[in-house]
């Protein structure tokens, strides 16, 4: 193989990291606020989000829920039916349970079909190294 | 060509997505909250990088304006001066059309010299997957 | 040396770039907000992350406070002891120069053992580009 075959082989090839317009959409939303007016926000934001890009075939999304927004998921929360319509359109919703410990709330205490991550801020931290945008309302 | 200066001419260029010293300054800047305290402190902030950095020559800034926070680019906002100062000094400043819709707004309800966006979320997201710094203060 | 052979040396380096699991866990927490609420669930948040990732050894982490969050970090802050507890932890705390100009504070003002940065915002730009995670709480 020659020199320049070789640098053929080499040319670079797209990457994530480096944002080009063929990369997934993906977003981490964070909930951390006690407001229903937050909730009702990040729920519209990730809606405008897969409207905009094609619905969950176009962009991953999941949303972050510690700390004071914890009541957000938990059962007879005010935005109870609109938490069940984002996870029906592929959206990932999931709380904290480092936060649901020191609240004393079990799985049974929350929102049905929710998902759960040990500590809601390391998921967010980690959805970021894996390249996922940040999305604070 | 031999293999060393092969070698040579694949030495790593200076990426963006390596977070070099050398890679162009870059911030979006998010307002989404109804509150004049929030929309000087993000104005204040644009400012600081500039001050801090040379100038528009030094960085590259956008606010990006949506939900509740869209009254700091209607006419007559009580930061509209300064708003207009940004601009004049290279700030893109921009406003979410989903939003304006959502409120009955049009582009003469708004602040002169301002650009607009169709999603506010989905701008962020964009900028963020360009390498682009996310500033929420 | 042959092309097969420079090509083995050209094979990718891990990158943090790339946000692969090896990659060294990092996060910037922005406090901006002059909310004592806020300041405890930025140290917890601290806390919770350094916790889940087996302390200083397994996460670099940063609290970054300027704007309107200065008061977390001024002698006589009711989080004084957190704040020193996080410092002993290995969490760097740092005070925005640029807001403290503003309020008139001096070094002497301040809690002992913190940090200093010029330009909070350029701080919080500056660490994203380097691969850090952003978290706002």
């Amino acid at each position: 193989m020659s020199v320049a075959a070789a640098l053929t082989l080499l040319a670079p090839l797209p990457s994530t990291a480096q944002g080009g317009g063929e990369a997934r959409n993906k977003a981490v939303i964070q909930v951390s606020d006690a407001d229903p007016v937050k909730w009702n926000l990040a729920l519209n934001n990730a809606k405008n989000v897969q409207d905009d890009l094609g619905g969950s075939d176009g962009v991953d999304l999941e949303i972050v829920v510690y700390g004071p927004g914890i009541g957000m998921l938990k059962a007879g929360s005010p935005v109870a039916s609109r938490v069940a319509d984002a996870l029906k359109g592929g959206v990932k919703v999931v709380a904290c349970e480092n936060t649901m410990k020191a609240q004393r709330l079990v799985h049974a205490d929350m929102l049905p079909a929710i998902g759960y991550v040990g500590a809601g801020v390391v998921e967010l931290m980690k959805k970021q190294q894996q390249g996922w945008a940040y999305i604070r309302p």
